[in-house]
């Protein structure tokens, strides 16, 4: 299932559906990125050879524990693995052969087909920032997040341009309960956006609860036979597989829904203080996890993730932007590409408390890391603050301006007779200027690319203006997008059935905050 | 001259260099670096030879102006191109021929030979921000720059670990006479930095002056044995040489110093509106000017510069850190290294008033776009503000640690068997720790890199210490290094006759702002 390009007829109610269409305001988005320059591969053939290598050999006698989970050893031993308790060695070559199954592309569909996107290949997908318990912005400083908050964030995403995704826990609503946050979360994307997004992993129940909720929106069938989410699994490295995030796997892959199998490692703590090493162990988790997978259903979409970062020896501290989370990134994205499976990594990381330079700088290191480096899909690509405790009202439409730079320079360099020019520098001469001439008269306009926030204002214009920093320039942008959204249309009769299946399950538990 | 290694004794009276040299304090300095990593290659051939050929055509059929330069033209008339006025028509592959003779890399002598620099092959040399009017810092905001704020900076790129070179106009000292300026700025890199420095261009006089005052410095034989200035020659484009910048390189290149030969282009105004179009009339001016080099000396050492940007077509600015800036500095790179020759490009670039986000964000993206497309002198790497009216304090140190990543970054990974750390995996095993392990132990110091500016701390403390952003910490910063400076040994016989120098010139001529 490489390409699943099913159509679909808009479901529910056709008459309501199709008025609602019409009041909708179209909203401006970009197209998934599909790549047209080569990649930077910065690891050559030799030092990949040794990665993998050494990542059979840390399989193989080293072995991962699957936790909790009879049925997950039950399932290995059968593949082939030796199991001792729950650690379970996989022979050389076992786990990468488990990994053919998986597709090397996969489509997300979305509720608003325009809005789908293609993960693998040359593609890139851009989604926000996911699982800050606090927020952040110039009014009201940092502070726990809420439901109202999560709203806004899914909000600001679906007027983003160049965010083809609307992400996941964009942050945790804290005001709800834990074991029912999910579904208002679930909820929000599905009513207050039209793109693709991510299902709930904490918990196997709650996964469930997802894959229903999609078959309201998408229709039962359309589910079984498409991907609808993407949802993040992540390991507890070092070769831990922990039996909530493999039961939320289990259920995706069942349902033929795409999971992120993501080492989650702070290089140093969680792994060696190493990129060679950080890499090998890196490898031996992905190929378990998505071998695991696979043996859960043969051909469920996966993607190969790597969420790994530095630590700061001083303090303890995951640091980010950090050239060795540069070298990680690349090198993951090369081993991913040899194993042909879609490639996650982070995308706007930062370690900084303020949207800052320092938040800025290190942001922009893995947004290049990430585009140069492969990556097809790239969470967290705005909004990201202080190591991830904070989803930062400013940043994320400081980030999703910087991602309309992404897409300029995947695009490559246009070569035609039009691009070329001769003509204006005839046209021009020695010593002339082409501002007037008829070539930058018709090329203007899309030439080059334009930001939407930054300041490009004569000095003087700038201080009559208040002489306002990047922060306060998005401030007011984040206010100004708040204000212009209008809800994309959806059929009310779904929109009714969403609701009352949430309702009905918050009524059928008690509240649980743990 | 490809490496010219010719090693020279301390220079004049023995007994007082040793005694400087005995007392003074080392400071940390980081040796340029050499690239184990390969460059990004935006363009395929096809494009390549689409450039290459085009820009054939706009020499042979439009030419170039060489402006009040009568010998220039008897030159040009001389080797085979045709002369109508002051335009220069050279015939296809003629210049191309030319730049042959150019040194694909050569060394730049400082007079600590530790920091000699070379400028070429895989080399990246780090220069500070040249030619601000204004300074700024965060206490006395942005003001006109002063011979104390010149001194200060050459101070601070001494004291900048990962700055190879102490650059040239690092701001403008508006309070001295422009006929004279040259004359102070040569003598504070000469007195207060041992590291490579850039000599005058605004007159050929002042290159003759920077001549001489290397000689006293560096000996006269070894002045015309060795290069020791490095001057950035902008041509002015589209497609015009000027005989005041022809005249400063006609005299450096007479003397066997290097120059940078470098368009300086706001794509949309001085260039077509397009990358290819500026990218055809960037390798049209360098051909024409490098090849001018060599006829005036050949095997003088010479750069294939770039400075290019985009402009933003509302309000007519010239734009920094774009995509389409890092597109042109990738093809110009790949253009030069095509020719064989050394590459130049801008480092730290941005737009922004304030050293904020804005301005982190675009020189983050000009840092990368310089590192993996090849650059050998990275001009205005630290400092840079404002488009390059501002010379910022702050901005300095922040850049400049910045650069610590580049070095990182080019280094590549280490493959052996310590960076494999597959005992650290199989002693921490699942679900253990690795902060503790022996090979965290012995590698944490040097494993990743570390900033010296950046806030990696709790956000307890960070908040209980002020709650600082970046710049904050920057003015910290920048104090700390103007307080822990010490100048470096010089033999007091030079600096003497250097002193004596700059005050018999001055005392020569009447002062001129003009």
């Amino acid at each position: 299932m490489t390409e699943q390009r099913t159509r679909r007829r808009v479901r529910g109610g056709g008459g309501a559906a199709r008025r609602a269409e019409r009041t909708a305001v179209r909203i401006e988005a970009a197209k998934y990125i599909e790549r047209n320059i080569p990649n930077l591969e910065m690891l050559d053939e030799a030092a990949l050879q040794i990665i993998e290598h050494n990542a059979e050999t840390v399989l193989e006698e080293i072995g991962v524990n699957f936790v909790d989970n009879p049925e997950a050893l039950e399932i290995w031993r059968k593949a082939g693995a030796m199991i001792d308790g729950e650690r379970v060695r996989i022979p050389r070559g076992l786990a990468r052969k488990l990994c053919e199954t998986a597709p090397s592309k996969f489509t997300q569909h979305a509720r608003n087909p325009e809005r789908n996107v293609e993960i693998g290949g040359d593609s890139l997908v851009l989604a926000p920032v996911y699982g800050p318990p606090f927020v952040r912005d110039a009014e009201g400083g940092r502070r726990y997040a809420t439901m109202e908050d999560f709203t806004k964030f899914v909000k600001l995403g679906y007027m983003s341009k160049y965010l083809h995704h609307s992400g996941g826990t964009v942050c945790e609503p804290t005001d709800v309960p834990v074991n029912k946050r999910h579904l208002d979360m679930l909820l929000t994307h599905m009513l207050y956006s039209d793109k693709p997004f991510m299902g709930s992993v904490t918990e196997p129940s709650r996964a469930q609860d997802s894959v229903e909720m999609c078959e309201i929106l998408f229709g039962k069938d359309f589910v079984q036979e498409n991907t609808v989410m993407t949802s993040l699994i992540n390991v507890n490295s070092p070769l831990t597989f922990d039996s909530i995030m493999m039961g939320a796997m289990e259920i995706y892959a069942r349902n033929n829904q795409a999971c992120i199998l993501s080492p989650f490692i702070v290089g140093g703590a969680m792994s060696p203080v190493s990129v060679m090493g950080t890499l090998t162990q890196v490898l031996a988790e992905c190929l378990a996890g998505i071998a695991y997978s696979q043996l859960i259903r043969p051909g469920a979409p996966v993607i190969f993730g790597c969420f790994v970062t530095s630590i700061d020896m001083n303090s303890g501290a995951p640091t980010f932007g950090t050239p060795e989370a540069t070298q990680i990134l690349n090198g993951a994205g090369q081993l991913a590409r040899r194993l042909n499976l879609p490639f996650r990594s982070g995308g706007g990381l930062c370690g900084s408390k303020l949207p800052d330079a320092q938040a800025a700088y290190e942001t922009a290191h893995t947004h290049n890391a990430a585009l140069f480096g492969g990556v097809n899909f790239m969470l967290h690509a705005c909004g990201w603050l202080e190591g991830g405790l904070v989803a930062s009202f400013e940043k994320f439409v400081m980030d999703a301006d910087q991602l309309g730079i992404l897409h300029r320079l995947a695009a490559g360099v246009p070569t035609d007779e039009n691009a070329q020019a001769m003509g204006a520098i005839a046209e021009v001469g020695p010593g002339g200027h082409f501002l007037g001439c008829e070539h930058t008269q018709s090329n203007f306009k899309e030439a080059f690319w334009h930001t939407d926030l930054l300041d490009y204002k004569p000095f003087e214009t700038w201080e009559e203006e208040g002489a306002r920093d990047t922060v306060a320039l998005a401030t007011a942008r984040v206010a100004k997008l708040l204000t212009d959204y209008q809800q994309p249309a959806l059929d009310p009769e779904i929109a009714q059935k969403l609701q009352a299946y949430v309702q009905a399950k918050k009524d059928s538990t008690p509240d649980s905050f743990l």
